[in-house]
């Protein structure tokens, strides 16, 4: 073991030689120690972390998974996975985020750096005992020190390096779905929004836009003149955002194959062979993203549709997904002839359904190919967390290469700690059941402490066929996550704000309208979070210290002004919200009425229809709003709307810059800072404007403990 | 359409010719109409039921199935299914409940009486749209009429006859899990039952306690004595619960097979000769239960077991569940011998893969086999429902040719209405899934809308591995439904009460120890639930008319006096709970341990440690309860407690009778009239004993609004 300082807080323990994930961006000094903190450890072939927890622990993190924000009682594998169905039994969901933070008498923060699986056994084999097992003993373990969850947390954003930051338009609505299959169903998608007045940013391509599924074509039947599509649609107010696949299609001359073939670029198989695997374009190599030089060659082909117009992509498919390879298709095959006799015993039979069905992403296929990192060959299985972190990489690393000054939107299915520093991430493909609008809840923060802030799920549901109200409440969560698209899949029913009745759409339009008001509060803190390493979405009890915000699973801490309390049950007019102080409710149907109400602290049943979206601010604490518009680069900025819910003084930074640019990253951003002060039965307002040219007029709603309004108007 | 009179409240309208069902057991007079009541309807091919919702409307009913006890917002399909894996986008579950209360402006309910596939969208194409749609239109639709959804539930259950009545030990704790695989084992948990003081009173046989899956056989290596090791095991206290399948296996000189070949007892296939499909014990015939002999034949084979000492059954995969037929396996092995090349084209190789995975319980194999009923062939897809339904239905009616006038334990897996009078349900294969246990609340009520009534719920959960808090929060749930079985599958984590840790085990034998003490009042309530046609398990809003019980789907009235509120979630320690009145809270620890407190009427949040279990007692009403033991048989009845909340006067009526016969039909049972009285201070209590020979002794905690307790005995 030798172990290394990384900062006044954090220490890393390094076991053997562990591969350098590049998760973790300082490297620190090394010092002596003879043995972990908190930790009592074992290792031999693999390394074994036991921690005795008490009744009264909660433990955070882990990213994207399954269960509560305290991941207490489940087992939890890290292993990237693309399993659709994620029932609550499964381990392993799309992403592998090995942080957490123990919350009890101790409070400390681990992070478990290994690509390969990771088994987070968090009370569920005995109630009291965390036990994480690494599969090998080459590992790097950090132990973060903090005195609360939230100080633990800033210091572990520290040592993984800034998060990725999204143009502005990325925070408007983005309408997909896999089945719109040419230019023709993009356009009419364009005009519903538009005929319907309804918000929206971008149109996502799912895998048709392409020539038979190959990356980096486009499929001329489907969009003719793919450059002046791109622009017409950008005319209208839309960008759109392709999809990008892990697996590159085996076909004799397509460029990719070809270059890569030439090159040694794709992951090789035990005989050095490129590795082939079944995807959606049928038989497929893979680029070895942990080769920089592939990863570099990769990256650069998404500039054949920057040169188009493109400024977003989703990579998808990179656990890598995959379907079925030779091995595993002739394995099942081969059990299919030997079963031709009528009289199938039972156990023969069900291993025969078995080798159908477990074809897929199959563990001996991922240990059956091979990566070429800086002349070592190294086994796919051992690394397999890092391929698609390192594909969006690939990609975010190319972006700065063509075009050094130009954010792009990219977000991943599959993802480790480090590539939050290159991409967003969406949670996968989900299902339209109300059990996984409660998951997206729940995921948000932990995602936020593994360092990924533009994340979203599917609103409304990937699979399975969405209600309206589903559709309706999901919407009205969806608002509050950077990434805010609505997806789904083919042959599911249709889920865009237009595809139900007329009151529907009405409620999802006015949803997504308070949505693109709230841009310049989601925008500014989102982009504070991310510059002073704070979250942008918190459990409640990171911010309150009594013992019942800790229980509290289903309310969300939004920035730092807001409290969120989504309702996620079907027929649900009402739900119990918990308030650890007087906070003001405002009941948003239409945000350009306003209704507020001061809540006491404690347990509250709210009332909440169908069209209703409950929002809470803070005490001391100010709420800035806009006005909404057809996009986001169309806002009218001119005018600030405070709503400030103040007790005896409030204040905010609003932050704002050019969106577009990495200027910020040099300074050049704005701040309007806003003071409120009571004073007697007055208020005292100070703004201070630090480079904002847009806001020319600030209206304040002022509200004291007791609901009572003051307006005021200041001019910039 | 004919109509008839059934009732002064339940109308008949027969469309076509219906085939009989037997679900209703009253006819009626024909009389004229010339619409239905309520519904719009449309019929040709189909027949199609319409009703416009109000917003407020809450639809009750359909028994076992997903969602809210309020259905709206699904889309269900009554066909019984076999699918362990039912996520909340399945339609169908293990059995078919066609029954559904509005409960508006207007309020009656439907019943549809068809075997076939009925599907009911509730508000999920358009929201506010019921449909239901029959795939023929040869169907029986009753509508029943009533003041309030408890008065048309007890029309209902005028209409279908009496429900089934298990022997009092029934309402024992059974101990259940597919793996138990001979008397060694049986024997061992016996032992562990004992040794840790658990109360227990039957232990259930899974399949392989038979002779290579053979119904009515016995393997005689695992049981080399099986008659004396009934005898053994109930000289311990405990009864066995063997499995009976529907599937029978195709083996010359195998007495069942061979009986039903002679005498076409069989299902035929299109060809007449027997229908073959491959469950358990690999290739078998199905008993055609439709046939009124072979139902008698197969019903009296149970007497090879009851000789033994067999005193209850479980009846499983009588949905029928179909692995495979010769049909789908050799449809599936030729899609994979025809793709024996390398690059199969994705949607190839996606047809492959549902090949395999489809060929269980495929509609098909359904279309492909024929019943005889007295002498009319139907095609099994027709009639699909009624199989599980009948074949209980056999067991039930041979039971009384056996010993007439003794009760048998009996619950099934697949269901229709019309089978609750010869047996109970157990809710089919759930999954350790927090999800479920919730589920498993919604079901109950809805199950007891349907004359269903000995329910429960695998507790536990039978697939996927449990975790120790989940195991304790469900048993604090099951104990509270008549059918209280702890079971899980093969290759699962155990889940016995003691196979976590000590405090775990000690959580839940005092969980069960409560159960033992409450059944007093379960069995008292049970009973006259059914001879009263009232539910046992209601929604609160069945008894409550404001506008906030309607939403509680979380909390369930038990019998007259009790309001449950179980806790079912993940490191959850508490809880809201709506209180339409005051009531009388016990935290139940140990039930020796006696402490209240008085609730009020609204909105609370209720702590709920993990060893605790909420109980409240309505105002003005009275909890009857007795001591544990370690089974049912040996219960000392001598002493009756007695815990009442009264604010001026509570009423019970403490019924009994021996537990083992039906001579309670013929009126010999027991009731103990229990009334108390405020008076100024004090209380009168009455107590007028019509035949109960048992009970010496009743300690009263008399407990007022304010939370004085009176304590006071009664000797009789």
């Amino acid at each position: 073991m030798k172990v290394f300082k990384i900062t006044e807080s954090v220490t890393k323990y390094t076991f053997g030689k562990p591969i350098n994930t590049e998760a973790v961006v300082l490297t620190g000094e090394e010092c002596f120690r003879d043995s972990l903190e908190f930790l009592k450890v074992k290792y031999n072939q693999e390394l074994e972390l036991d921690y005795d927890m008490n009744t009264q622990d909660v433990i955070w993190g882990l990213g994207e998974n399954q269960r509560g924000m305290n991941k207490k009682g489940g087992i939890y594998e890290s292993f990237c996975s693309d399993d659709p169905r994620h029932t609550p039994d499964k381990k392993s969901l799309y992403g592998a985020h090995n942080f957490i933070v123990i919350d009890g008498d101790n409070k400390f923060g681990v992070f478990v750096d290994y690509p390969g699986k990771v088994t987070f056994d968090i009370g569920f084999s005995k109630k009291n005992k965390l036990k994480i097992i690494v599969e090998e003993s080459n590992v790097d373990v950090y132990i973060i020190k903090g005195k609360s969850p939230k100080n633990i947390v800033r210091e572990f954003l520290g040592i993984i390096g800034e998060s990725y930051v999204p143009p502005k338009w990325a925070f408007g609505y983005q309408q997909s779905r896999w089945g719109y299959k040419d230019s023709k169903d993009i356009k009419e998608i364009a005009e519903k929004f538009i005929e319907n007045k309804i918000p929206c940013d971008a149109i996502c391509l799912d895998i048709d836009y392409m020539e038979r599924f190959k990356d980096f074509t486009i499929d001329k039947d489907a969009f003719p003149n793919f450059k002046g599509f791109v622009k017409e649609i950008k005319e209208k107010g839309f960008r759109l955002i392709p999809i990008i696949d892990a697996g590159v299609k085996i076909e004799k001359g397509y460029e990719v194959y070809e270059e890569g073939i030439e090159n040694k670029y794709f992951c090789a198989d035990d005989k050095g062979e490129p590795f082939i695997a079944a995807v959606w374009p049928g038989v497929c190599h893979f680029p070895d993203f942990l080769n920089s030089k592939a990863r570099e060659w990769f990256g650069l082909k998404y500039k054949f549709l920057t040169d188009l117009g493109i400024e977003g992509f989703w990579n998808d498919m990179n656990e890598p997904a995959i379907f079925y390879t030779p091995r595993g298709l002739k394995e099942a095959v081969e059990t299919a002839k030997a079963s031709e006799k009528e009289n199938l015993d039972i156990h023969s039979f069900f291993a025969l359904q078995d080798v159908f069905s477990k074809m897929a992403n199959n563990i001996a296929d991922y240990k059956g190919f091979y990566h070429n990192m800086n002349g070592n060959i190294v086994n796919h299985y051992k690394v397999h967390n890092l391929y698609g972190y390192n594909m969006t990489r690939s990609a975010g690393e190319a972006f700065r290469k063509i075009n050094s000054n130009k954010r792009f939107l990219l977000f991943s299915r599959a993802s480790y700690i480090g590539m939050h520093r290159y991409g967003g991430i969406w949670t996968g493909d989900n299902h339209s059941w109300w059990e996984h609008i409660l998951l997206n809840i729940k995921m948000m923060p932990s995602l936020n402490m593994c360092g990924f802030f533009y994340i979203g799920a599917d609103t409304g549901g990937f699979g399975s066929d969405a209600n309206e109200q589903l559709v309706i409440r999901w919407n009205q969560f969806s608002i509050f996550t950077p990434l805010f698209r609505n997806h789904s899949a083919m042959g599911t029913r249709s889920q865009e704000p237009y595809s139900f009745g007329e009151n529907t759409k009405e409620i999802i339009t006015k949803a997504i309208e308070f949505r693109y008001a709230l841009i310049p509060y989601i925008y500014s803190e989102y982009m504070k979070a991310i510059n002073n390493r704070n979250m942008y979405f918190m459990p409640i009890s990171f911010e309150y210290n009594d013992e019942m915000s800790r229980r509290i699973e289903n309310q969300l801490l939004l920035g730092e002004s807001l409290m969120i309390a989504p309702v996620y049950e079907e027929n649900a007019v009402g739900r119990y919200v918990y308030l650890p102080e007087d906070m003001l409710l405002w009941k948003v149907r239409d945000y350009r009425n306003r209704k507020y109400e001061v809540v006491k602290k404690g347990h509250n049943y709210l009332n909440v229809d169908f069209d209703e979206i409950p929002l809470f601010i803070r005490k001391n604490k100010i709420l800035v709003l806009g006005k909404s518009s057809h996009n986001v680069e169309s806002l009218d900025s001119a005018e600030l709307n405070v709503i400030a819910f103040v007790e005896n003084e409030a204040n905010y930074i609003y932050y704002d810059d050019d969106g577009n640019s990495y200027d910020f990253k040099k300074g050049k951003y704005s701040e309007i800072i806003i003071c409120i002060r009571k004073n007697n039965e007055d208020y005292e307002i100070e703004v201070k404007n630090k480079g904002n040219k847009l806001v020319k007029k600030i209206s304040f709603d002022i509200v004291d403990v007791d609901g009572n309004i003051i307006k005021k108007i200041i001019y910039l």
